[in-house]
């Protein structure tokens, strides 16, 4: 979390403690490529294991890079924002060895609600999928 | 597909083909309970590395097994049925070790047009979270 | 709110008089059928000044009809309970004179989140719309 | 619809005659202030006949406005484009005598499929909702 000024450092810090502790991300091989608040990007390479049976990304994983991202997004300060729910457009196939992206954006944020938008996107700039995450912002602390 | 009368034969094989092929399903550890046309029953174990930075399990594997539920009960014939979206919301956390249950049931379809429901629950029947998907029959033929 | 016991008195009364103060639900001309906890069947007449530029209901007193039976579904004890939000799909249109139905069910609770499904259908039972709201229970008395 | 060029008449003329005859958005006191492809500003009055139990404007009409701008920005040219389903968070409650402004974005097309994203605001330009709707364009031709 590039937060300007001081009190950035510890929430930067928990950033990074969050997503280190993250196994599921790493074990998908997803890779945080920009975060600002309210702000991600990450990537994530569509591997064999994450086929259907139709040879195209199973739905799960392509909605697991966006919910990455939101959740990157939406932890935007020392408490911790949780995902209530999302929904999720599938616009076209993504197939093995394709490098996908998703871009998360803070869409609008009122009280503990908020709403993160992310668009996944393929190599050639195509859209995959659009999802658009709910958030709810906890009493809890990022810090241990 | 327990497709009543002969011609279930030829789907009930092209969906034991699909998960065959279906490597996701596979490599998420993800098991057929039962199956007819318009339910469908799945379940999941979490596993480590299936956790998010808060160990719980992260979204996009819940996502995951409801959204497979989904794709086995809306093939309920020989045309290909594609999940064309869903909507998701997370009740409760799961956690490492639980075994997931994803139930599927057709709620609509109308033209091509269908909307199932799929509620995860965990060991107890607390729900973990509720699932929409919204699908798409194609032209497309299940069998080769 | 025909809840057992002597505690639904006040709900019941509670919910007679927030629905006598809609003044939105009454110029639509929405009529309560039944009433249970978690349970709410409402019908209204699609009118003339209901349709769009297509001749069809217009997807907003599709909403509302839905939205409103949701509304009363959901408030099931004293705590005022309101809609955070709802997906709803279209199935068919719906057209000038036809009465439509919509049928609120409970589908999950879990503190102060609950998920309602609405279906709307025309008088052949055909469904028109399938809703999905999200509700959010306060701290706030229904009663004065 | 400003399209540039010459075939732009046509459209234009097209929605301007859809518009005319829809009777819902004129009985709302729906007004269109810009129009261009993919894009739509309308605004609406709350009126005390849209108030629900609650004193603040019922669920339906902050979806009708944001249906109708959505309508408007999705018809982008002379085939029909119809909503197949929408998703709505409620941020903030509107009161009778604000004027709501709907503004909406083309997200996502590919093939008969768009994303169309709504915000509806208020006089202080506040977030009172979010709506995300999912349009299918049809065979069907805007012009008679």
């Amino acid at each position: 979390m590039l937060l300007p000024g001081g009190q950035s450092m510890v929430s930067e810090e928990a950033m990074r403690l969050m997503l280190q502790r993250d196994r599921a991300s790493a074990s998908l091989g997803i890779v945080l490529i920009s975060d600002e608040p309210g702000r991600a990007i990450l990537s994530m390479r569509v591997r064999e294991d994450m086929l259907n049976g139709f040879e195209i990304a199973h739905g799960g994983f392509v909605f697991a890079i966006a919910d990455t991202a939101f959740a990157v997004a939406c932890n935007e300060d020392d408490h911790v924002t949780v995902g209530a729910g999302a929904d999720i457009t599938f616009l076209r196939p993504a197939r093995a060895g394709q490098t996908l992206t998703a871009e998360a954006t803070r869409r609008s944020r009122s009280g503990r609600s908020g709403i993160y938008d992310v668009t996944v996107r393929d190599e050639s700039g195509a859209t995959i999928a659009e999802f658009r995450g709910r958030s709810r912002t906890t009493n809890a602390s990022l810090t241990p």
